[in-house]
């Protein structure tokens, strides 16, 4: 992709609506703008991260077992009655009337539509175990939306429910899930935390959070360094903690998956039964599993960054490469640029190509602004005796190569991945 | 994929609710589930075929310079109201306040959005033109939401949006995005038509409709058999039409997709004014090409189907293949399914494998109703010879072939489609 053709509104300086540091990358970087309060526009170059999120989460949960399906956004009263939480379920919950005034609300969440839709269509434990998911927009009326796409209105999730007979196979879908989720985000190379976690307003008894570690997380984490326990603070209870209290860290995480065990909590209300294997009418039980596709995009660049701008891993970067253009009328820039795109497309991976007429400084600081994991600088004077300088953007190392040579650890990046 | 995996509920009788094919069809071979009126679950099969249609929509915007993007579907009043469509626009344009009383709307549509995402980041007729799209779900109260896709009040569209600096480039623009129409229904396999067509409450001087063509379809459409005149009947003008009327032939259509010609009748009103050449400040020319993402799926049954059920064009189809496995627990037709299937993952087709222990009466109109384009039949009487049955879904053709072998019709589609 070059430069001249892409969308790519960069600023020089912070919005000054933005107050953590993803925030104003996520502007800075020219991947979304805001439309109004906690309600942004994806450009190109944040879809293409919002997509490469997507596709890993998608391609996990398939190998897992999972079902895509896709429900609405606009979801009516009557089943939110039922479980009793459009009377519980507060202000974030966006109630509004159509035009025959029949009450509906916007969707923050599924249970209510995934456990009619099944009542309506599974009848025996042969059909199970099923475990459905959907990747989505979805909104949520927050009296404060801040930090971009921290806490937004309209955001977009992974939410994944699984019916079971019996609870004891319920906690296997739930461990299912459990692994696939740390396939998930070590795939997305973020550094992340499994902890126990409350259940909270959604109901059941056993849950787990994931987090991302990060300066800025708003939640407090412990963890035995040594060991398996981790545990959120809202949930630490010091009496039961199996470690003693002077051996658990700390540290600092951003929520970006909830999965729980909900056993009958909407299934009863909503009076959905099973025929069971000696032919009785039977309970179902449920989990639910969630993870932030768009908060992970913050997340990953609240733990990938440094003063000069965004350090995507490469399995985030909308592109592996760019490509740092310093005279694109020149024609052994023109041979080195063409040289080098055909020895990265021959390895699958892609780039941004800066053709641009700037000044080499204002394509330096857009370049390590933006982000890509890799750079690679061509200039006459390198080009005169057939070198390019290769720049790793995490480490700053720098690397004078023969054109069309790529650096050893890039050219093997896609093979590991693989 | 196994059929005993799959969430696939297959329904015998026609919905009562359903009153034209698609809809039947659509419910019948667990495609869809209605929520509530105008309102639809995609099931694991239905969003397959969904999936198929935006993904040939992408690659072929992608392929004419189009770039993605992903606006809200909650919008703020404030930009209807500059340019006039919070009051013009009818009952269909669902509005309501947030928590704190703010006016939005559920967007039908993305013109005010993606003007405002223009003005705050382009300034200069260098940056142009600029063609930004995105594939997204859309809600418009419909008064009487019927015919299940064909007229719902959520629904999924691809909309995208060109801007020039002057008209001549804008033409330049909207004849891009029509070639790249004319590719994506060509793509897609389906019998259409383009016609002239009135531009509307969009606004704009210039327009063409796109329609599949079925006997089901609710616009009018007379065109010149031997030349290249089409025209929607409300657009058709006897006076100035090139071709004797007793020339023209009629038919039906649904259409799928709109392009426009805007001029300035949005950026006017919003006050868009770009860099020209000359210094000069100057006004900014716009196209909107709309394209019926979900629409498409339930035209394209319109036009394939039979009594039986659907009958998928290779393009759409979920998989291309259904295996009709008459006696799973046989060893001998285990043994076929696992050649058959080594056979079709080898030409990089895909498979639905009906290993179910049901009657072969209930696997052949399961099959049939759900319309994948070929049938393989494994029983154990063929298959005491080496042999298996295959189907043309559509000309309902059989042939005995050895286990393993596909129809050199089937073997060659991928290289055709590529």
């Amino acid at each position: 992709m070059k430069f001249s053709q892409l969308f790519l509104p960069v600023l020089k300086e912070d919005p000054a609506e933005a107050q953590v540091v993803s925030h104003k990358l996520l502007v800075r970087a020219g991947m979304i703008r805001q439309v109004t309060s906690g309600v942004y526009n994806w450009l190109p170059f944040g879809l293409q991260v919002l997509r490469k999120v997507e596709n890993i989460v998608r391609e996990e949960m398939n190998r897992a077992g999972a079902q895509e399906v896709l429900m609405p956004m606009v979801q009516p009263a009557e089943l939110w009655q039922e479980t009793g939480r459009w009377q519980k379920y507060g202000a974030e919950l966006l109630r509004f009337t159509d035009r025959h005034e029949h009450e509906s609300c916007l969707g923050p969440t599924h249970e209510e539509i995934v456990t009619d839709l099944f009542r309506r269509n599974v009848y025996s434990y042969k059909q199970l175990p099923l475990n459905v998911y959907q990747i989505q927009t979805k909104f949520r009326d927050e009296i404060r939306p801040r930090f971009g796409l921290m806490r937004g209105r309209e955001f977009m999730m992974k939410d994944a429910y699984s019916f079971d007979e019996n609870k004891k196979s319920a906690l296997e879908s739930y461990a299912t899930m459990r692994d696939a989720y740390h396939r998930i985000f070590k795939r997305l190379e973020l550094d992340y935390r499994m902890v126990l976690a409350d259940s909270g307003s959604i109901g059941g008894d056993h849950s787990n959070e994931f987090h991302v570690l990060a300066a800025t997380g708003e939640d407090d984490l412990l963890f035995d360094p040594n060991g398996d326990y981790a545990v959120n603070v809202e949930k630490h209870d010091a009496e039961n903690c199996p470690v003693a209290e002077d051996q658990l860290e700390k540290a600092k995480g951003i929520e970006v998956g909830h999965i729980f065990y909900l056993g009958t909590v909407y299934t009863d209300p909503m009076e959905v039964k099973i025929q069971g294997q000696e032919g009785n009418l039977q309970p179902v039980h449920m989990g639910c599993y969630g993870i932030g596709v768009s908060r992970i995009v913050a997340a990953a660049i609240e733990q990938n960054h440094d003063e000069h701008g965004i350090i995507w891993p490469m399995a985030l970067a909308p592109y592996h490469v760019g490509i740092i253009d310093l005279r694109p009328d020149d024609e052994a820039c023109k041979q080195a640029a063409e040289k080098t795109i055909a020895a990265l497309s021959e390895k699958g991976l892609t780039y941004a190509h800066d053709d641009r007429a700037e000044k080499p400084g204002a394509k330096f600081a857009t370049m390590d602004l933006i982000g890509l994991p890799w750079q690679c600088t061509l200039g006459p004077r390198e080009l005169a005796d057939g070198l390019v300088e290769w720049k790793n953007r995490r480490t700053g190392e720098r690397t004078k190569l023969a054109v069309g040579e790529l650096p050893a650890e890039l050219s093997n990046a896609m093979a590991v991945a693989a």
